[in-house]
């Protein structure tokens, strides 16, 4: 079969002829339809985050997958034919009891990115319980439901940290229009917040701005009105949610909060020293109650809700999100475009190795 | 009647004859007992944090108070003779609906802080709902209830945070041993939490470090062993609390928890510019999945919960903590006392105006 690959050291994914796999005991065989792109992956490729699987010269790229069972084991809830997600992590060797989503991240496989090969092939085993069914309708657009299942247990956290006091969801404010940013923000919009807002770097016209507005949102150019700016000239806000990777976000964040407000961080930026008022950051924490609060990954119930979230999305949204998928054989520009939503740009890439 | 006052730009406590005040509807009259000094009485004479009641030149001080009961409304269930401490926020004006203890600091009043009188005077009134009952035999010790209420209002936020994930309060690090530190630890090793750190600067032989070793907790000298480098020396733990007001402890707070683990930040620094990398912070907080919760003044709720916690310590840790109580002609040694249980030096003080 074709598969995606990194190999050491050299940076750029290269197409190669592999044997089909042999799904284990527990395990199904999932024919692939399509694998997404994102940031992790051009960090993988770059040799800046993760890791090649142990005595490994290569590793299969790729996280974002939907296929469709091939073959289950006769005892599992899978048949063949049944659209699926594969979660991301996996236990390393023995492992920790406990969710593997809350393990640290050196306790943990995660495929395509960490010690394990990924889903960019035209088939993948995995067990039956990492593999979360998708209706078929929505399929085509269901590389979606891993960066979706990452918000959703960023929105988990978020709104169970609040549980012990008087907090309600009324309205959030979303940092960055990427993709990660676009599906966070239209699941808020989802739950009914409202007023939402979004805040970017982008220059009209724009795809991303035009989601941001036609999701009810109020699009925020950060070079106008920095997140620090925020409260000056909107109501602060219970809900923040950073998806931009820029490390001054984490601190900035909550300024924007309003009493009792939450901000979700989702990035992970490099090293950044900058010179912070510390005792103001502790004191806007305390005073008003607020909180920070890190996510990353997710378990099977957030991919679950994940699914529930992508079918409630307007179908133009999904559409335009599933809009720029390219085929193996062109496997270079998914992984060149800069899909960033710019003018002109894909808002997010994919590659197609088989259709439903 | 007696009440200890500060006059606009006096800086220090006055005794001062004041009539004694008349409950209003809904209102009982309270015989005051004892009211602890803390770190925010001396800001508050400073001038340096709260405000004066409207119109008024001088403030009654004091917002850590147990008294009991002279009169309350017939339909209340307050009867005479009852000892009770009250809460310190009130609403301002018609105020917001939703819980106080939520509420911006600026749209609240604090008796004793911000633009009310406080409970520093033989008499005080306060509305029913305010004034939470505790048993007689704690009374004595019951001004400490405040301080366990902030603290179980911050146990509460914390434990509350971490609800959707995987996780358990099995290990705790406290920074601080002052008051609010050791009445945090003591609330913790209640709870079963083992094993329990604490963190100060302290030379031995201390009192502070021998109550913390009493509860069965690990001293840790921060002189040797910074924040930043618990989690080399010790396991990460679940929890910290900070109770230390030193503004660096909120950023340095990540790097001793466990993956999923919680800081709860209950200080309330000056501003404090330093360099910081950001980049690490935002990548430890999402990375391991870590959160940060600030807290602030505790609702009824809270209130009812100390009680339970004060009636659960440890004798000897009452007695001890409440060993250093000044009649009130003697105001000035309790408030002049640098109680921070260093050698020869009170854990606590409070002025005490009457007997049970």
């Amino acid at each position: 079969m074709q598969a995606l690959t990194v190999e050491r050291g050299s940076g750029r994914p290269t197409l190669r002829e592999l044997p089909r796999p042999e799904p284990g005991p527990g395990e199904a065989l999932v024919r692939t339809l399509r694998v997404g792109v994102d940031a992790t992956d051009a960090d993988v490729l770059a040799g800046a985050h993760g890791r090649f699987p142990e005595d490994e010269e290569y590793m299969i790229l790729g996280h974002e997958a939907v296929g469709v069972v091939e073959s289950a084991p006769a005892d599992s809830e899978l048949a063949a034919g049944q659209p699926v997600v594969p979660t991301v992590r996996r236990r390393a060797g023995a492992g920790e009891d406990g969710a593997l989503d809350m393990a640290a991240p050196e306790d943990c496989l995660e495929r395509g990115i960490a010690g394990a090969h990924g889903f960019m092939a035209e088939y993948f085993t995995s067990p039956v319980e990492t593999l979360v069914p998708v209706p078929r309708a929505v399929a085509p657009a269901a590389f979606l439901v891993e960066p979706v299942s990452v918000v959703e247990k960023a929105l988990s956290v978020a709104t169970a940290s609040r549980s012990a006091v008087d907090w309600s969801l009324d309205s959030a404010f979303v940092l960055g229009a990427g993709s990660l940013g676009l599906v966070g923000l239209a699941a808020l919009a989802d739950r009914g917040v409202d007023p939402l807002y979004c805040l970017d770097r982008r220059e009209r016209p724009d795809p991303a701005v035009d989601i941001v507005e036609r999701l009810g949102a109020t699009y925020v150019d950060g070079r106008e009105t920095p997140v620090t700016a925020f409260a000056e000239r909107h109501d602060p806000v219970d809900l923040l949610v950073e998806a931009t990777g820029h490390a001054p976000h984490a601190v900035e964040a909550v300024s924007a909060l309003a009493p009792g407000g939450v901000a979700a961080l989702l990035g992970l930026p490099d090293s950044d020293r900058q010179e912070v008022d510390l005792g103001r950051l502790h004191r806007d924490l305390v005073m008003y109650n607020r909180a920070l609060v890190g996510s990353v990954n997710a378990g099977v119930r957030h991919y679950r809700r994940a699914v529930e979230t992508l079918v409630a999305f307007p179908a133009w949204l999904r559409d335009r999100l599933a809009a720029d998928v390219f085929a193996v054989t062109d496997y270079e520009a998914a992984f060149d475009a800069r899909a960033d939503g710019g003018q002109g740009r894909p808002l997010k890439t994919a590659v197609e190795f088989d259709t439903l």
